[in-house]
């Protein structure tokens, strides 16, 4: 059976083509892994990424859909005008772990989207996002950022996700790889 | 004061020039970000990693060493015979959220050090670890696990470190920013 986690879209601001290639295609990979419901690759198109994760949904299955090239403040204005929430990890934000704001989000009760920038992100984003979430106050990586808010957001649920129409199936082992056909 | 954390070091497997490039300087972003004491690129040398991570440090603070083109088995047996013990994190091993794994390691009251890889792995390093652990038994990131692990094995301490050295300091903030030059 699958587990049910909220609903939860990642909204990926600045994806610069060739130098942010693999980095975006790790945070789609967090994304789908964890069960986020969809990604938006905001303002541009990288077919590239698409592909990258395309793939691996094929093999390991998954319902993540892929938006691209919708314009950010759009995609973020309309998520609110439904009722959502907006979530941007920045590492000036109020910080996950020494302040209440994980609780906050969760008492609103929406559904979530998750901002993450790749190069510096406009300062109007600050604005329109209804939490500015720090993954601590040091500069690290967006896909770490992620990760650990979802982890947290989602009380560890996620990393037990399976996937019905995945062809494999990882069996844990101590030691060694045990892979299934299903 | 600075928060003491368990000594954990990050040996990364497997680092090929340009093509991974940012995502191990995500990698060892991560590491300083969160503590760890030291990273060892194993049997490559890449000045640019070195680099962007030692601009990070020199402005945000930070202990962290970087070591590049040790053999990675002689790094691993190394870190053994002193007594260390060893985390590989990958998809296949236990799960550190619906298994022991984690407390397994704790017990072992040890130094830690966590193997993470770029490419695939040789088959060696799942025997030569102590502990084989999936941060999720699905495909993803080697950033966003080596995250999630530090998270979880540090308890979240790791997101309110303070470095002595750092040369400025962000002030948590709801909206905006702000930064300040200590």
């Amino acid at each position: 059976m699958e587990t049910r986690l909220p609903n939860v879209v990642v909204l990926r601001w600045g994806h610069r083509h060739s130098r942010d290639l693999r980095l975006t295609s790790h945070v789609c990979l967090v994304g789908r892994a964890f069960g986020v419901s969809s990604i938006i690759l905001a303002d541009t198109i990288d077919k590239r990424v698409k592909e990258t994760v395309g793939a691996v949904s094929e093999r390991w299955g998954g319902r993540m859909t892929m938006e691209m090239g919708t314009p950010w403040k759009e995609a973020i204005k309309e998520w609110k005008r439904k009722g959502g929430t907006v979530c941007h990890l920045t590492m000036y934000g109020e910080n996950i772990e020494s302040s209440d704001v994980l609780e906050r989000v969760r008492k609103t009760g929406k559904d979530v989207m998750v901002v993450i920038g790749a190069a510096k992100v406009p300062g109007e984003i600050f604005n329109l996002a209804d939490f500015n979430i720090a993954i601590g106050n040091q500069p690290h990586s967006e896909c770490a950022a992620l990760a650990i808010f979802l982890d947290r957001f989602f009380n560890g649920k996620e990393l037990c996700l399976e996937f019905k129409d995945a062809r494999v199936k990882i069996i844990p082992q101590k030691h060694g790889k045990n892979i299934v056909t299903k």
